[in-house]
């Protein structure tokens, strides 16, 4: 994976790759570049080897305030129909990108995380979050609907029905103590320990069986709109192509040799 | 919208439509002129401009006992399939209804709130409570199964498969407390403040953006069945549509001012 | 129903199955022999009405350990990819028809309960737990993936995607108190109760009208992926059946004169 990236951050560590938005005198708004140079980095990813997860991170105490309303709103309110679409999808594709990439990805979320921020933190796997961390659906404030990028589908799926109902509808900010009661963050720490918290599990997740975990991923995914009858023959075919992997194997070696398994994700 | 409806009280003030049931002193049973009446108004606020959101209110301390054991449920127990399944269908098209009425709905729940009572509820966008609120799906009291008017792929979406499933099997009520705890209840507020606050929501709501209102609540109902893949290209076009509307344009040039955008819903 | 079972131990009284499986002081693991009995059981329960409930406790202080790793996960690292599928079609085939049995399955679980005794707890329909349990969908400790007789499709369905994500991910433990807040147990218990309160839900939901519950069980899981006016239709049919029975008769009798309907089931 290349992390000589224009339009974002991007570090590339021991298997991690460690990602944040730019200009944090603007709390790191997304533009039509970085938007598109994201989906193209989260596509490639899809084929990398040498990124087995990825830290989406703040920059400056801040996650991200969205769209621009400079670089993008502005832009937009005078385009025709057919340029409308071709924005429009192309943040969808960002978030196609996010969920087919097949490596886990971490939001940690500070301070501001608005409009598209809170998108990629929702198509995010997980999330860790500092007590500040407001994150805000808020469509709705520049006169946009919910249904934004997935949130109408992916939001409900996290905090719920009516939870989700009530941030896109008003466009208010979720705390950081509702999102650990809602199921939007799986843990909420210190700001002074939030990246070191989330590379930590990051790491944690890539010292596992890598091939594997893309399968969880591509899995978690793709039987979202399956009964469950087909969602279980789909697993069984997807847990069999795992058990003819050498991490199967190697686990259940390091089992048999009472020691600790090194997974290499094949 | 037309408010001199005949089997239930309404009230419509500033595009906010009250609504309750009536008969307090049996707890504001439905019957079957009142389900009628209620799917028929919901399906013509559809195509009303006027009222911009809903607020289903208690009446006497009471939200709804359900349908009435000596109008309801003593003649259905004499019914041939036929006028059984039209009767069943006539509730589920109460729900498909509120669910396809392109408004926001609050349903302010306090007291009883038991079986179709209950439906309503769920059916809603979004629910406020008092901590005296009894919300029961008690159709397996009566002998029924818990699947009524949509409620065995609504509520478990609502508050969890597992919360949904003991409330469905047990017919026990669900106290306000884990109510709110579960996601079914977007807030518990004293008595005597529950119609000022249900109608506050309401109000803030209706001062948005209305046709994306619309929009949001549409996209929150469509994309239940659908992959991730055609949630996001689903609402790409969604959202494309609301970027031409005029209050999108409002919210920018009020942005560029530094003032606050007035929406017109269109 | 048939009690006489080898490769795990079921009791019947009073229309209540109670069933738990052997080898306490290995944990209880599942072997080849006790999947597939199981899953015949259950698959028998479909056609029986003498069994109307069944639990699932836990043996020696533990629930199950899963898949035993000398029994299973060793010869399943020597077989051909038909071998492997026509394993994990059979452990997906064991949810299947629990899914399917008709009858409510509650799960008493403590201590560890992991893999595919995390799976079992997961495909029931009601769980309650002591302090002790251990939940742990650990596939990804021996280097398979969290995709495992439909954990990705169900278990973001009880406890939200972002929750079941890291537990499958992490393949870490979730504990009795994570597991009350996110609605994976309906109920935390001490254990020496825990048997004792398991049973009495059981027959509590037992004494209510079992068809009426069969039609709860199958639209609970058959609802899964329509759309909303799919399943409304899909209720609507299901409970015009139900309003057939006598058990809906019994009960509006049973009202009409003061008393508290006896259900037959019928």
């Amino acid at each position: 994976m290349r992390s000589d990236v224009q339009h974002f951050t991007c570090r590339i560590e021991d298997g991690i790759a460690r990602i944040n938005l730019d200009r944090p005198e603007r709390k790191n708004p997304l533009t039509f570049d970085s938007y598109a140079e994201l989906r193209d980095w989260f596509r490639n990813l899809h084929y990398s080897d040498d990124v087995r997860a990825v830290v989406f991170t703040p920059n400056g105490g801040n996650f991200s305030s969205g769209g621009d309303v400079h670089d993008i709103i502005g832009p937009l309110t005078g385009m025709s129909m057919k340029e409308l679409l071709r924005f429009t999808r192309m943040t969808g594709d960002l978030v196609k990108a996010m969920v087919n990439c097949g490596k886990p990805v971490i939001s940690a979320i500070d301070g501001i995380c608005a409009g598209a921020g809170a998108i990629i933190a929702m198509a995010s796997d997980l999330r860790i979050a500092t007590p500040e961390a407001k994150t805000a659906f808020l469509f709705t404030r520049v006169g946009l609907a919910g249904c934004d990028m997935g949130a109408c589908a992916i939001l409900p799926r996290i905090i719920g029905q009516g939870r989700a109902a009530e941030l896109l509808y008003t466009g208010r900010a979720m705390s950081a103590e509702e999102g650990a009661a809602w199921g939007f963050y799986n843990r909420v720490v210190a700001a002074d320990t939030l990246e070191a918290e989330a590379t930590e599990i990051a790491r944690r997740i890539a010292a596992g069986p890598n091939f594997a975990h893309m399968m969880t991923k591509t899995m978690l995914a793709q039987e979202w709109a399956m009964s469950i009858e087909q969602a279980i023959e789909a697993e069984a075919q997807a847990q069999a192509i795992c058990m003819q992997t050498e991490d199967f194997t190697r686990a259940y070696n390091a089992f048999v040799a009472k020691g600790k398994p090194v997974f290499e994700g094949n």
